[in-house]
């Protein structure tokens, strides 16, 4: 095991109506005036801002609002909102929304007290400084309501760029899984992927001895793997929403990856496809992680055996462990096939002609994606056409 | 699954060596004066205060020292320690070693700013305000480096209390794997024992459909039964050590157990048995634990079943699921037993005259103790004959 930090203060605020508390838990992290971020009119329409505005009033909070952040957020609406948040001398931003609107939020919070362009934290520059945002989440997916990190996309271009610290991590984050029960099939089995994504970026390591994180890692797979089903066959199953949502954040504050290289290429190589087609996160990851797994389970089949035999009941082929990894794969795409996700280019709406596109915006060059195998453009080039090709 | 909130701020810097930054960490948390808290000679000895010490002077922060805290640690030390902080205007106190340590600092804590006695706190008294702590923890055990909470032992009576506040989490918690690697085998495995009591303590509840809790204790079980016998065989095993450490945090700072009943009554049970004869806690569970499980498992016979798959491996038995949840339990004492500790009244030093005092010390009287089963005052009574006369 490698040695780490594990740092994760959010106040997480957990269950039916819940929402109903943001003025509460917005007052007692010194919010005075609140900027509310939101996405679509599904938040308008629902009834929920119209809560979130009662409960901040309640608790005597000024606030303004800008929605319209859109899925793979963009630049141009983080400006608006650095812009408004200054005019607005606003103290605190309460994301309402799903991971576009918590990263949104996150990229305006460092983005005020800034002098400079925003956009300097997602090409390299470290974070020293940022408003503290809280969290109404509804959708189970991102797991940016525990996390530090953020992803945002320069609509010129379309350059999909992450960042992180511990100062981007929310103050509080209310999860109510009820509000995610009208989410669309489709977007459910993305956010679904999201989170299976989380864990497996984890999971495929070459540091040894990590037994405790192998196992947290593969209690996430498995949960996701009896309630996804569940919520696709039946959207009003509160408690499948419930394990759900517990599982996205669970997957992604890290307590299921430290002490661990991490891989993420899977992730790299999503990020071109949703910044070049503007497809859904989870889907792009959907067609990516099996194709990045065939390219790489040949590094350590015992790991690939490990998840086929713990996460999806493979028996273990002792005679022939490359066998059982396989399957183990095979049995994760018609996993994301049977809750409606893509499992190739075709069904996602990519190209297989945009493949060298794909692999010049990734910027490899001459060198070396790191993880869990270092990969070369040629190498991003073969997952892409893996991808492309995929059938069950 | 139950509405809950969960907050565990505490920031964890884990590794070989991490002491040496414990200066670093409490100048980052606001401390000035330090009262160094710690326990046996063994610290002293070990060179691991002297480290600690050179830490804080190079981070230029002032310091004074008690040492002293026993196991099951006592109110006498506490009130000490709370005269000797006011008498050096400490305002921050740093636990260095276990569970014990851990929680006698944090009684401190809450003493130092309240005019009454301390003892108020562990008798129900909500806790308002709490001088901030940090730890450097030399034990896998507790889990009070990620909890809030504390117990403490009053040494007129005996009487084990406990109380609990998210003003008691550490502010930051170093875990060096390799501090743990001279401790006897005993107080080993004991810390093994406690953890996986904790875990059990959660795992086993009334509440439906919590799978993701359920998957998660599952982890930290299945982690104990692999790492535990390999540091019992080669105490220099720093991975499994590692393994068991993170193990150890993540089985009390309530990650694995939100959204759920949780039981409790292992532990209450234990309590009055150190309590009385002042044997370590781990070695009481280990001889409480099982009994209570052989009192309880027909009331979810399905429950105990799915452990016993799960985490030890028995085969189903479907005609008879009841054999099942036995050789669960069964398998588990066998375990204990294989890492050292006592699996009886005999073995553990107790005596079964004793019973009637330790079940009047509990308190129960013509009520009821909640939690998965609810225990009448014969109920524990039958519960601490099955312990004192087990047998493999």
């Amino acid at each position: 095991m490698l040695n780490f930090e594990f740092y994760s203060p959010t106040e997480f605020v957990f269950g039916k109506d819940r929402e109903d508390e943001c003025g509460t838990y917005a007052k007692k992290y010194g919010a005075q005036r609140v900027l509310i971020h939101y996405g679509s009119g599904s938040a308008v329409r629902s009834g929920l801002l119209d809560r979130v505005k009662k409960s901040l009033s309640d608790s005597g909070i000024y606030f303004t609002e800008l929605g319209g952040v859109k899925p793979n957020p963009r630049d141009t609406l983080v400006y608006e909102g650095i812009e408004l948040c200054r005019k607005e001398s606003i103290d605190f931003i309460l994301a309402v929304g799903g991971g576009s609107v918590i990263d949104s939020s996150k990229a305006i919070a460092i983005g005020v007290p800034y002098d400079g362009d925003f956009w300097d934290f997602y090409s390299g520059k470290p974070i020293e400084k940022a408003l503290p945002i809280g969290v109404v989440l509804t959708i189970a997916a991102a797991g940016s309501e525990g996390s530090g990190n953020s992803v945002i996309t320069k609509e010129d271009g379309m350059l999909k760029r992450g960042t992180g610290s511990d100062l981007l991590r929310s103050k509080f984050s209310i999860l109510d899984p009820a509000l995610t029960q009208t989410l669309p099939a489709y977007q459910t089995a993305c956010g679904a992927t999201d989170i299976m994504a989380h864990v497996f970026e984890r999971y495929f390591t070459n540091t040894k001895e990590v037994e405790i994180t192998d196992r947290l890692c593969e209690a996430v797979l498995l949960t996701m793997v009896k309630e996804t089903p569940r919520v696709i066959a039946d959207p009003n199953n509160y408690d499948a929403r419930a394990n759900i949502m517990w599982a996205g954040m669970v997957a992604h504050n890290n307590i299921v990856g430290v002490g661990r290289q991490q891989d993420w290429n899977s992730h790299g190589l999503e990020h071109e496809l949703s910044g070049l087609y503007d497809v859904a996160h989870g889907a792009g990851l959907a067609v990516m992680m099996p194709a990045w797994m065939e390219f790489v389970y040949k590094h350590d089949v015992m790991r690939f055996c490990q998840m086929a035999a713990r996460v999806f009941g493979c028996n273990m082929n002792f005679a022939d462990p490359e066998v059982t990894a396989r399957e183990g794969i095979k049995r994760f795409r018609e996993f994301l096939h049977s809750i409606g996700m893509p499992i190739n280019f075709a069904e996602l709406g990519a190209k297989e002609e945009d493949i060298p596109t794909l692999v010049e915006k990734l910027g490899v060059g001459d060198g070396r994606r790191a993880g869990f195998v270092e990969l070369s453009a040629a190498d991003c080039t073969e997952i892409y056409k893996i991808a492309a090709k995929a059938s069950l």
